[in-house]
């Protein structure tokens, strides 16, 4: 851990209650998130753009409306950041891409509208690699200012992991919230695909999903249903359900233990941590299932090892449009990497695509199967801590399975390795997002944690 | 009909061998249509914007490809036009709304990235209403001045119907392609919803389609195939497929008449144009089903009235989101229509919007499931020829139902009623564009057209 730098999280779901008895402000709260954003901005790097006026000036609106006892939401006054694909009408959005160097939309995007409309005050824009995708955009993780935060929504998880803002939107294709998150000490919540309306964030994949890192998962939760009760999910979809409060604990009766195509990657300490959350759950009196003992997850997993082919292939082709449109204007404003990666999306067709999206199905079928025989799955969140260096974001594999599975995924800072934060990750069911919080809820009172 | 324009479509698939023999060349056509443009614009205004530098460069360099015998598809050279809700990298993009006056998007939009590169000229941006849903945009019908264009794609029907261009750009999620189409006597393709890739078009609902109004049904299929070949369908859908070339004339066994929620509006020329075309389609051997003959068929039209009250809550809870942000950003850049309907989308919740999808994939299925009894259905395009007036653009029921189902549908200029041209549609299935091509084409050559 740096010596100068003590992550702390900042919840904001707690700051309501001092908001309510008039012992505290929105107001005041935002500065204190100003005064650490001075503190340790120019060491960790996590936003792109920070619009203070306008931040005050909202906290100031939603101060008056606490004042009052009539606040918009649960999150009136909680200040976020935006991962810099998503549009807002005050402030560029940028790709982490030369080639969107000062791009000003002329409105929110959906989810920034819905934060906004709760009376949530946006604080900036968050750093995310070349098009949420490839080079990283030089964030560093405050644990440890040698060691990359993850990517793609760099900037959102080192703000949130760090105690600079209690929330920050984030997108997953890949493992672009989860993996950041989980480096970064921080909750992440990526949604059921098609759970929150991604109008106006510049990402086209059929997997993606607009979702959350945050201080705790009360405010993970608050923020995901606060936005898409005002504005749904992508069209066509339903939206995000359940409370308006948290979800309480939920206690599981069985949960699988998903090893994955990663396994054998993960550190000796993080197999370590994870038998240590397995055996805190087996002695809660929870089935903790796995492919020795369960044919199905057996199954699963390796039905599973597709999932980083399919969806670097299913991206790809998604991909070829934009990437045309960009190489079009400017080729020489694409980071290697992609122009490499633009060379294989030129050879693509949809005859390789079509049976990869067909795939993805079916194995979303297989995994709907299990539910009737666990609740939940459990997994790492990543192999072992964030590597050292900032030219690469971290190996994905423990989270790809959510993305290409298109369910709920949920990491808590839960296991530790190396000294540095290790995520404890939970997968649902596509569209019982709320039910995986109660279950993150249950899961994190049996790991000891407040 | 007025006295001063004569319109005559101009098909691009016979220039072709024009520029194969070397007798004309993509730049001489592209001079012709911007002759037309000038000599009939002023009275039409079909146009928001024109970018004639670009076009006579690109239209040069595909002559050259001409010349060299290696052009890039079927469709290098071909003028076409562009519906102002589809982003382009050289034309603003306005959406026929004061809001987004001069917006300027940096990138082309899929279609728009998929036409250039197949070596399509793209000549201008067309009229649209506003939001391509409300507020008509001035167009007039080159038929006869007085008469709508009908909309939302007002601009791109009528510089094709007029013969000003080839082929041009829609976009529909009620009526918006083959409505404009029918009205202006040329044929209008609305592909499976998800088959041509809408990333770009600012547009951002479940059951809405970029497709194409054309000169000919073979121009509509080589335009929409080369899009799609090149930049697929949205993500996670399959993309248009089919043969490379005009699909070949398809003699259905069978064909289902469907007269919708709307038949009792139609007009008795319109009526008698129908009974004309199914006798005709009788006389050459063909088993047109109808209601009272088939109960299935007779289900469906009663599941159908369902289709207009659906289709208007379902866009409206769509539509939220993207009106939030306008409203926010200027209340008063919004016509009274979009105003009013903002006040009812405010009311709406995931309570309604969620039951109103349900119903609809059910009348999917139902509909799905007359495929083993008819090859395709036919009906009227509209219930008689384009209404007198430019502040509305015409009744939708008759093409509502093809939108509903997500289903592709086209039109072609068979019938007449009042010296006007109106459309004879037909409505296929999912997925199975390429086939209702056929049929299309076949019926054509039933009805004797060329």
């Amino acid at each position: 851990m740096d010596p100068h730098i003590k992550p702390e999280l900042l919840p904001f779901h707690t700051a309501v209650a001092r908001f309510a008895a008039g012992t505290s402000t929105p107001r005041a709260l935002l500065e204190a998130c100003i005064e650490r954003i001075g503190a340790l901005e120019p060491q960790i790097g996590a936003f792109v753009q920070l619009n203070l006026t306008r931040a005050r000036d909202d906290a100031d609106a939603a101060t008056k409306r606490w004042q009052a006892r009539a606040p918009l939401s649960p999150i009136d006054g909680m200040p976020v950041g935006v991962k810099d694909i998503i549009e807002t009408d005050d402030m560029p959005t940028e790709m982490g891409s030369p080639l969107w160097l000062g791009h000003r939309a002329r409105f929110d995007a959906a989810s920034v509208a819905g934060l906004r409309d709760a009376g949530a005050v946006v604080v900036g824009k968050t750093v995310t690699t070349e098009f949420a995708a490839t080079t990283p955009g030089g964030t560093r993780n405050p644990w440890d200012l040698r060691r990359t935060p993850g990517g793609s929504s760099s900037g959102s998880a080192a703000s949130v992991g760090v105690g600079m803002l209690p929330a920050a939107l984030g997108t997953q294709v890949v493992g672009s919230i989860l993996r950041p998150a989980g480096f970064c000490g921080a909750v992440g919540f990526k949604p059921s695909v098609g759970a929150i309306n991604r109008g106006g964030s510049l990402d086209f994949l059929s997997q993606s999903a607009t979702g959350v890192i945050a201080a705790s998962l009360q405010d993970a939760w608050l923020t995901a249903h606060e936005i898409a009760r005002r504005v749904g999910g992508d069209p066509g979809h339903k939206a995000l359900a359940g409370p308006e409060g948290p979800p309480l604990p939920l206690r599981p009766q069985a949960l699988g233990l998903l090893q994955t195509a990663g396994w054998e990657r993960a550190t000796p300490a993080a197999k370590q941590e994870l038998d240590r959350a397995v055996h805190a759950l087996r002695e809660a009196g929870i089935a903790v299932r796995t492919r020795r003992d369960d044919a199905q997850i057996e199954a699963l997993e390796l039905a599973l090892e597709e999932a980083e082919p399919l969806t670097r292939l299913i991206n790809a082709w998604e991909w070829r449009w934009p990437m045309m449109a960009f190489a079009a204007r400017d080729q020489s404003g694409l980071s290697a990497a992609s122009r490499e990666r633009f060379e294989w999306q030129k050879t693509l067709t949809p005859d390789q695509y079509d049976p990869a999206v067909a795939r993805r199905a079916e194995i979303h079928a297989q995994h709907a199967r299990l539910r009737g025989v666990v609740d939940a799955l459990v997994t790492l969140t990543a192999p072992g801590a964030a590597p050292v260096g900032l030219g690469w974001t971290g190996d994905p594999m423990f989270v790809v399975p959510g993305s290409f599975l298109g369910v709920p995924a949920i990491t808590q800072p839960l296991l530790a390795d190396e000294g540095m934060p290790l995520g404890l990750q939970l997968l649902g069911w596509h569209g019982k997002d709320a039910e995986l919080f109660g279950i993150a809820a249950w899961v994190r009172g049996v790991m000891g944690a407040a």
